[in-house]
């Protein structure tokens, strides 16, 4: 069934009146007719079923029916990436959300290639809503990971987590079972900070040294790989 | 350090003659210079250190030095991968290499969209291969993932490996524990297959039915998408 997310309240027997865009995917896409049933996921991360009952400027559903699904990880991550070249940007986040990741902060790596200015940043955040939001709907995401600006990584506050990691290649010895080890069942906010392709410079890794640094196995990943592999363990140890 | 391999066996002071394509990398990108050093790894995956001797139409570097390494991953890991849309298999490719996939086997999925025929196969094999050395090269492997096109899965032979398994995202109940579990000490190859865009067809969920079923955590994950989770799921366990 087709998950479509909703910024509403929602509650049984409620009629919803869905977006322009949804009523774009579900008439022109899907090609969907009056009395199909799609799934919704109301502001509160709850899932319902609800049926089409009339098609016209805009798709009208009733919601039927409440649903248990646990597909967010159960713990809330929170990644911060540098801006990356070409694609890469945009394929990390489609893939970061279908792993789990429920916060997406946009940091200004010193040695990112990428610049943006405030107007660039806001077109690209536009753009960015829309990856992470269609990627949410076909994982059958709860959430939709939250997306953000932030400063550089100097100016980040790292105490708003439980565990705070620095994904740092440059560790010696048996570090990536650090990782494994480092992973306990009492972290409920977990985030990591990953380096732009250029890797962190010196005043980022001086600024963040109260951060966990962890390697994420012993082969070298590209700036775009490296987020996923987090996800994927966090998703082996807690799920 | 620059890594490149070589297709000969290699002991300590031996002239390399490296390759036209080496050669253009070493001079035209990296313009490296007389007494500058690489890292070769052998046809026996293992690795030395080399300084450059000579620059002309072809690069020689003398073996200075033996180094022990342990970026592979301890199972033999072989994936089998459908032919996917766009370039999602040129990215699978390279990000497979990366978390340490050793053999990718390329079969014809039942509701694969792409089909090839046998000219453009060796065409695009060429491309392939390129992919996953210069991704073995930058991830800093000592192995070339090797890169096969097989038959459809009807044909496959499972009984080649320790544990074969089938990522099967229509599984009940708490199915992503099960992979954890059946990630025992005792295994030292493993494969798993992976479906298309539009998934397996019952006749392939049918011949494969002595594949050990897993579903990749609670999430759906796109055909491309999966594997990567699987590679990194085996390095946090074994590594």
């Amino acid at each position: 069934m087709q998950r479509y997310f909703t910024a509403q309240d929602v509650e049984i027997d409620d009629l919803i009146v869905m977006s322009q865009e949804d009523t774009h995917h579900m008439k022109n896409v899907m090609r969907m007719a009056t009395d199909d049933t799609i799934e919704i996921v109301d502001n509160k991360s709850q899932l319902f079923v609800a049926k089409i009952e009339t098609i016209d400027e805009r798709v009208r559903v009733r919601v039927i029916e409440a649903r248990v699904d646990k597909s967010e990880l159960p713990v809330e991550t929170t990644l911060f990436v540098p801006l990356l070249k070409g694609d890469k940007l945009d394929w990390l986040l489609q893939k970061a959300t279908e792993l789990g990741a429920v916060h997406i902060k946009l940091y200004e790596a010193d040695r990112a290639v990428v610049k943006l200015d405030q107007k660039k940043k806001e077109k690209k955040l536009q753009r960015f809503e829309k990856i992470v939001k269609e990627a949410a709907e076909q994982s059958k995401r709860l959430k939709v990971p939250s997306l953000k600006f932030v400063g550089n990584a100097k100016s980040l506050t790292i105490d708003d987590y439980d565990r705070f990691f620095i994904a740092y290649e440059r560790l010696s010895g048996d570090a990536s079972k650090q990782l494994n080890r480092m992973l306990t069942d009492d972290l409920k906010r977990i985030a990591c900070i990953f380096g732009p392709e250029g890797g962190f410079s010196n005043a980022e890794v001086e600024s963040l040294h109260d951060a966990n640094a962890v390697r994420l196995g012993p082969r070298i990943l590209r700036a775009e790989t490296a987020p996923l592999y987090f996800l994927s363990a966090l998703s082996i140890k807690y799920e």
